[in-house]
């Protein structure tokens, strides 16, 4: 699919300040793309429709949970973690994008976890250090990024941990899984 | 079992600084057990065993963990995390101790879990909260323990955590599972 067609669909999904988002996130990963050689027609999809989910009624979203029989936890989750997940189902069903590393790197893009691959990782830090994002901490993780980017997704990871739990918010498994796979290492088999 | 000679059995596993703060364990573990009617020989019993393997060798709590089929990825973390576990395993065999509850609270002292027991909880925030210890916040744990345990329990895991990553250290998954409890809620099958 080409850029301009992909980029028109996901327009009339998102707000505008959410597309621009959506620009900064596809520009951030081409970089880091080129960078790490990972698939760039790839990479350039799973960003733009990293978020086609993300105004979605929580109804509608609760439905596809279960219809798709994914993780039964997320609906004790806050909705917010949803959009990921449910845009991954969206997107082959009304986009007809099949590709499954694109539908993982759209589905893990809000909590991470253990065991990314290298398309995920660049999804996921993209939509963390894009240029508009001004979270605590984040000019650290966009220096770590070129230097090991699975550092920088830990560094991601650890940064909204500590977020959530000071705010008194749950914090979704995976993302525990994901700070903690540092320390544990990723296993082999890929789970 | 006379609390005289459990007392004798455990003094003999352990330093004189931590037979010292077993035994305030027990008289808070106590206290707890008189407010919140839980049997009052079993409390004693988990109090004075809670830290019974404490200083055994690390490779001979590996082989216990492999051996009794503890769970698999306490071996991927802190040994500190395992004299839990493995206590209630020694006591077992070494004691003669078979009353799963006080098991149980042996058991999870250390990482706390999501769905623990009224004495499991006693036994967790006992250890967390005697008058030896000075942890940053142990203060608000020690208000909040006879005013709502869970919520107290909850405490004692956030600190943990908080300690923990910002210190660049692994959590135990079950610690993780501990704080989100209060969020997404307790489970009616105990699982």
């Amino acid at each position: 699919m080409e850029r301009a067609e992909a980029l028109e669909i996901v327009k009339k999904q998102l707000t505008k300040p959410r597309y621009e988002h959506t620009v900064r996130v596809m520009e951030t990963a081409l970089q880091l793309a080129d960078y790490y050689e990972v698939n760039k027609e790839k990479t350039e999809l799973a960003a733009i429709f990293h978020d086609y989910a993300k105004y979605r009624d929580k109804e509608e979203m609760q439905k596809w949970i279960i219809k798709e029989k994914l993780p039964h936890d997320l609906l004790e989750y806050h909705p917010e973690l949803w959009h990921g997940p449910v845009g991954s189902i969206l997107v082959k069903h009304e986009v007809g994008i099949n590709d499954e590393e694109v539908l993982s790197a759209i589905r893990w893009h809000t909590t991470g976890r253990r065991n990314m691959s290298l398309l995920d990782r660049i999804i996921y830090i993209a939509d963390y250090i894009e240029p508009g994002r001004a979270f605590p901490g984040v000019d650290e993780v966009r220096k770590m990024v070129y230097e090991d980017l699975n550092n920088a997704c830990w560094m991601a990871a650890k940064n909204t941990i500590e977020f959530l739990i000071g705010r008194n918010q749950s914090v979704y498994p995976d993302t525990f899984h994901l700070y903690n796979e540092k320390f544990i290492g990723r296993s082999l088999n890929g789970e």
